[in-house]
């Protein structure tokens, strides 16, 4: 079974939206096993979207659109359906009667160009909606099938779960199951990554594939199998999984959604210790990350954000002669960071970031960061040059810092 | 001139990235107006993207293609334009250096796997990476222009403005101008905003439209005008905007790229003033925000996340009683904790957040946020109950904090 996806708005052309829909059914496609090799968008325009779902059913056994079942003149995706499969649209008495229910109950007038809204290609299905007033079609049309549903996101969402995925279960009869699983490095480049997993990467035939994401001071890659069932996929990928690990050590910070902060969260909790920061350049990110975690507060005890340099002495106790003597983007103005942050924050260990994040050079280059972690095992500090623009430098440093923490939670085993 | 965009990923055929370039490239190409009718996103699949791109040059004139050229064996864009094009890969030893030169500054060695990224089809132009190391390509074949640029956000963004509408621009000579404004709004809700603007609608003609987008603690209304030219659409544009103005007054940001944190940024830098923070809830996601503006030094000061009760205790000054009396979630600790961080951080007002994220409730109901400005003029405090997950109340609060201080510089004119 191959699916497509189609979406339909000039908004999304346009740019004024962004098409959500098309991430939310590919990762619904990809948990029941159907392949999906295409995503379309086109324009509220009945001539290119009749063109684009003639084009699509050529390739695929199902195509899943998305808009164009409003009620205003520039929804037109019923007439598409209409004209590609050569079958009248015929208005639905009972459709209708629902529309002007579902208006009532809302206290007002059913406007009349709402009707258009009841049309149906002839021999279509019905998928009621529950909250929007349009409602999704089903038809088959030359041995494939077509799913029409809202571009609303929430709308699309239900009659999705609800009626869609169900419908192509039953059709698949197949019996491929897809399993994916995505290891999240920390610390090491992707084209290094790439390399050491050359070996990984042979031993990986026809039914496992891997693919590189990097990006926010991670690395992702994401393994895919492929088997009669699911118990085999999943032994393929936790396979493929335990060579990716062995290749790359502690790099790799974890699976899925088992993000750097949740990892970070974990160990901390796993060793009974708190954590506080203190930051410069970041500005307060690695605190919002840190405390993005639902339940951080039991081992997140806050930061120190010295943006001004005076704050630094002030608030952190960084004495004022190391600041003149190094500079504030420097390795002891960083370790006294982290030992103020210690101290005033009564955390078991503190990570500290100073850095130039740019656009101007502030006496060390732009991307220069140095990140110091002081707890219980002494200090650790390392400083770095980071890539990119400034909120790039920034989100890197973040990710740098909580990784300094991870592998510093490590070593405390 | 008709262009297209051509998507490379698997990961967003799999939905585990949303494809936020296509938006991007879609309001750009808008914005020079080339008309773009289509979007199409395929995985990582050299037969698939040559098929996807031969069908695009075949219906458009130009074809943005974006992902596919990093250094790793799954990234094929390189291989499939030569295929497309018939033209042979060669190894630009210029382009290699630069990527070794690159490495060089970092501090580390290049993988070999790096260097297919100076594979270039023969006769195409470069367009010089400014961080990454993939070198965006264009290359004109059968009447049409390709470029080629990478799918990280922030290096397609810049090549795209470089390199990719400079040249299409160059190619158009089209008499018809699109000039777009976003008029960003803050404190009252796209129905509200609608409401106000029911005059300005009945304004607009056919040369003008009116497009809503709420998100992210704003409202943005995007104007757009079409003319023969750019002169004439700018002044369509602007009449639009004064009646938006009048019709919101205070609660109008500004336009375009003049975010809230550089609006407060400019207010702040206006009146010679600092500002300090103190949060909790946020976790540091308001100092985050506010330094993300270049040059924020000048009047940011830094900001004490309290993420513990007795933090706010210890470095907040806030008096034990109070927190006992009252709860952290009240308007005398956000009185308290704003007093607090202007007399820590030495700033002239000072903004504090303390509330409720979830998803548990911490003795009051999720959503419920209190935000205090202190400063010169006196406090300012506002208990609010923000909608959505966690996620949500922590950027609507952050949102809310920036605005308030906004609100205060206004009335401190």
């Amino acid at each position: 079974m191959r699916a497509e996806v189609l979406a339909v708005g000039t908004e999304l052309l346009l740019g004024d939206i962004i098409n959500t829909n098309a991430a939310s059914i590919g990762q619904a496609l990809a948990s029941i096993g159907v392949d999906c090799y295409m995503h379309t968008t086109v324009g509220d325009n009945e001539d290119r979207i009749a063109g684009a779902m003639a084009v699509a059913l050529e390739r695929a056994d199902a195509l899943i659109i998305t808009g164009g079942l409003g009620p205003t003149q520039d929804d037109v995706t019923r007439e598409a359906i209409a004209r590609v499969t050569g079958r009248p649209l015929i208005r639905d008495p009972e459709i209708e009667q629902q529309l002007r229910a579902r208006f009532a109950e809302l206290g007002r007038p059913m406007p009349e160009v709402n009707a258009r809204q009841a049309d149906v290609p002839k021999g279509a299905s019905i998928i009621e909606p529950t909250w929007g007033t349009a409602p999704g079609l089903i038809i088959e049309h030359a041995g494939g099938v077509m799913y029409a549903v809202p571009g609303v996101p929430a709308e699309m969402e239900d009659m999705l779960a609800r009626a869609v995925l169900p419908d192509l279960v039953r059709r698949t009869g197949e019996p491929t199951r897809i399993v994916s699983r995505i290891i999240r490095i920390a610390g090491i480049s992707e084209s290094a990554i790439a390399e050491k997993l050359q070996d990984v990467w042979q031993m990986l035939g026809g039914e496992r594939t891997m693919a590189f994401l990097a990006g926010g001071g991670e690395v992702r890659v994401r393994l895919t199998a492929k088997a009669p069932d699911a118990a085999r996929a999943q032994d393929l990928v936790a396979a493929a999984e335990a060579s990716v690990r062995s290749a790359l050590g502690a790099a790799v910070i974890g699976v899925d959604d088992e993000t750097l902060e949740a990892v970070v969260g974990t160990l901390l909790l796993a060793r009974g210790w708190t954590l506080g920061a203190a930051e410069s350049l970041t500005g307060g990110a690695l605190g919002s990350r840190i405390s993005s975690t639902p339940g951080a507060s039991e081992y997140f005890r806050g930061s120190i954000v010295s943006y001004a340099t005076d704050v630094k002495e002030d608030l952190l106790g960084v004495p004022a002669w190391v600041l003149e003597e190094y500079g504030p983007v420097s390795e002891p103005v960083a370790r006294a960071m982290a030992d103020g942050a210690r101290a005033r924050l009564t955390a078991d260990i503190a990570v500290a970031l100073t850095g130039v994040a740019g656009p101007s050079e502030q006496g060390r280059p732009v991307g220069t960061v140095v990140i110091a972690v002081a707890g219980p095992l002494g200090e650790v500090v390392r400083e770095v040059r980071l890539p990119g623009d400034r909120s790039t430098v920034r989100t890197l440093a973040v990710s740098g810092g909580l990784n300094l923490v991870r592998l510093y939670l490590l070593e405390a085993t």
